[in-house]
């Protein structure tokens, strides 16, 4: 009769069949919000809809109970009252059910009465061979079945960053903000107050699961920290795993108990934990997402020496400063790249590194430039600053709003022909790290994309383009270090 | 027949007639470039093209000499090679011309040679009663007359923020940043070589511009260090400068001895005198157009007693563990807030600050709980968190791909109340700060702008909305920084 921790989550995202138990015709309920979204995204398994009255949603027959659908169902959400959960668990085991969200709150967040509630759920559920998550939480998503099960309306990109976070509203406004950005995931789970399913039982399926490549966590305090400490120590050898420590100061704890339930313990315990375990430490919650991203997107360095390339020498300044900081080597460059570089560039460039393309138009030659110093086994990692989506870097556009009619044709020329040359610009990028298998990080405005399939047809959205140069150096500096990592564990 | 630096700034930032002296029919010459960069912005002034071929060029007439034009010509910007520049400031003499942009690289920053051609110009032109900007410089903008004299492409927002930038690519590519992001600049220099008009010039030209209410510096070394000192000192008690110092580690020095011919100095001494002139310190480049806008669009608190209020509680734990590392009071809520609060929100909320909206849908409670905390003397800084511009955070859209047809209303239904929810919520910001004189910082995604009319309208662009907790925490301690200064000097 018992589930094993790995079985449930595997059904809670892969399930054949689901159901939502508390379905609601009131456009305000969670009952009505949560297969709404689960219907728009466009779920690829069955959705059955459970409310003691029946009737029709969404245009959906509602059952009024489990059973009565007549069909084994691996996952059922539930979005009832605290008090009223525990008496569905008895309709749930006789449909199978291997794994139920529990959204409501009201449990152990809350009070003492709601802790033992929580307790006698757990014990209830376990006693039926019902695995929970939650409850307390917002809910989950899964990209191979386009599952959407989320209170909040965001809308996730499919990719490959599992992402598990101890907060709903955070987690899915990262989500948002990913989609909005070019960022995707294969999985999200909110665990909520992790009466049963945690962390670590998270942790160990995405470790095993071929969508991820990444894993992003977002944590208060661990229920089994030792267990994920074991857990994380071995998956870090093959997969990277990102995490967010929430909670270090005394304002953040006392916030993060009323909100989660979790104790946060002491942050330099934390801290040391994390690093031993090898896992990458985001200090900001832009960190949780930039390191994810880069992880996807980009292979690890072998080794630790940088390259600078600018299109104006500002930035280059500014981008030396910052890895110097970082810890990162600025080498020099060596004399063969100085000439190859001299035969293209002006007299008066820079003869160093950061090489300053001083403002040359021909973006061509930035391609050429960037080419000449991937290609040379002196560096290992490469930031180019500048020339990505330089149109949208300097907010041009194909249709001027002012122009004289002479000059209309001019703007339009250039803007065209800025936007199809860093365009270009970007296919070298890839291209480059492909061949060559560096990370190349670039600094610029990033394109806009709603989905936009012309957009998403573009190369940038598998390349890194972040809109400042400490992004780029903190990014550069933590792909060194998991470069590093990798090598000392052989 | 010497021209005082004021008076040659002040025909720079709004002359009345101005030539470029180099004009070309070549769409890849500057000369043809910058006169189309100044058409398309539609500069108040009248723009005459000077070239000794004479002819028509972007529909204008070509003079062969500025003084053939017959007019006394403000200001002149020089597009020709260096070696060329010295032979026409007898010209500029004969048309009147108090000022001119040497936009010509090869001068001081690229060899003894360049240094001494450098010295000479200097020369020549105070004989002449001419001053200069540059040369190595990418021009100027100014919001007041539409004067976009740039080499790169960037379209600036008009606001209220003066920058003046040792870099042209850094400056113009946060010109165009700013248009993307809202943020508007009264006038920009990039001041090149400082072969004669430098920083301390400019700086001493905004302090007194009514346009301007806040100045941005972008720094790698200063000619006149104690005079910049001696003016910021005075300025700053009226409006903040906000500056960033680059060239800190020896990569950086490196690069910028190459890139501007400054000596970058020691960063230490940089950063004690700054602080002493009560200048605000921005650590990143983000932090440039981060602090300028904040303190353009928001009051200076008067005292120090932070409240936080978030839509989930993990926003409000990071907020709360990001405010206490900045030095920021999270202080805890007076009974009677809590009480107007415990009106309003369901019973388990945070009941402390940070406030947890404990995730609750109708945004007009988010508003009136926001105004309970504003009004109370009992804060003087107010941070909300993933309220502002929710629709844009949850990458939803009015025009669903997926929805099923029955689905489809109830989206466009909730799409609508969520961002129509937002702009009342914007509008609340607004108004409170306006009637309380307390800042209110916000945390979302911004709202997507390419000057469309309709955005435009918008109270979001008139409002501080962070990507992310980090940036919010850090403005937040700068304005509370920003209001001790202010209160230090009485």
């Amino acid at each position: 009769m018992s589930v094993e921790a790995q079985e449930a989550v595997d059904a809670l995202f892969n399930p054949r069949s689901m159901a939502v138990v508390g379905a609601s015709a009131n456009l305000a309920k969670w009952g009505h919000i949560v297969p709404s979204n689960i219907l728009r995204d466009g779920y690829r398994g069955r959705l059955y809809l459970v409310n003691p009255r029946g009737g029709n949603i969404l245009g959906l027959p509602v059952h009024r109970s489990l059973s009565e659908i007549g069909e084994r169902i691996d996952l059922v959400m539930i979005t009832i009252p605290a008090e009223m959960v525990r008496g569905v668990l008895d309709d749930c085991a006789r449909a199978g059910v291997k794994v139920a969200i529990v959204i409501s709150g009201g449990f152990s967040e809350s009070s003492p009465e709601g802790k033992r509630m929580e307790e006698e759920l757990v014990k209830a559920a376990r006693a039926r061979g019902i695995r929970l998550v939650g409850p307390n939480t917002m809910g989950i998503y899964s990209a191979p079945w386009s599952l959407t099960a989320l209170m909040p309306p965001v809308r996730p990109r499919a990719g490959h960053i599992a992402f598990a976070a101890q907060s709903g509203n955070l987690g899915t406004q990262m989500l948002g903000w990913g989609s909005h950005w070019g960022i995707g995931f294969s999985r999200f789970v909110c665990v909520g107050n992790e009466c049963d399913l945690d962390f670590a039982d998270y942790l160990e399926y995405f470790a095993n699961d071929e969508e991820t490549w990444v894993i992003l966590l977002y944590v208060e305090g661990f229920k089994r920290p030792r267990r994920v400490l074991e857990l994380a120590r071995e998956i870090t050898l093959r997969k990277p795993i990102v995490i967010y420590k929430a909670g270090g100061t005394e304002a953040g704890k006392r916030a993060a108990a009323s909100h989660s339930a979790a104790m946060a313990g002491s942050q330099e315990i934390y801290k040391g934990m994390i690093r031993q375990a090898g896992m990458i430490l985001a200090e900001t919650t832009e960190e949780m997402l930039d390191f994810s991203d880069a992880l996807v997107k980009m292979p690890v360095p072998r080794g630790e020496r940088l390259a600078i390339i600018s299109w104006g020498g500002g930035w280059g300044v500014v981008e030396a400063d910052l890895c110097e900081r970082q810890g990162l080597e600025v080498v020099p460059l060596p004399s063969e790249v100085k000439e190859e570089l001299s035969a293209i560039l002006p007299s008066y460039w820079s003869k160093g590194n950061p090489v300053d393309l001083v403002g040359i138009v021909n973006l061509e030659q930035h391609a050429r430039c960037l080419e000449i110093l991937a290609d040379h086994p002196a560096f290992d990692i490469l930031i180019s600053l500048g020339t990505i989506n330089a149109a949208a870097a300097f907010g041009m556009s194909d249709s001027p709003v002012q122009a004289p009619p002479e000059g209309r044709d001019v703007f339009a020329v250039r803007s065209r022909y800025v936007r199809e040359g860093t365009n270009r610009f970007a296919e070298k990028v890839l291209e480059l790290m492909n061949r060559l298998e560096k990370p190349i990080i670039t600094v610029g405005m990033p394109q806009r994309d709603d989905g936009d399939s012309e957009l998403d047809g573009l190369p940038h959205n598998r390349l890194c383009i972040y809109t400042n140069p400490e992004r780029a150096a903190r990014v550069a500096a933590m792909l060194v270090e998991r470069g590093r990592y990798l090598r000392s564990r052989g």
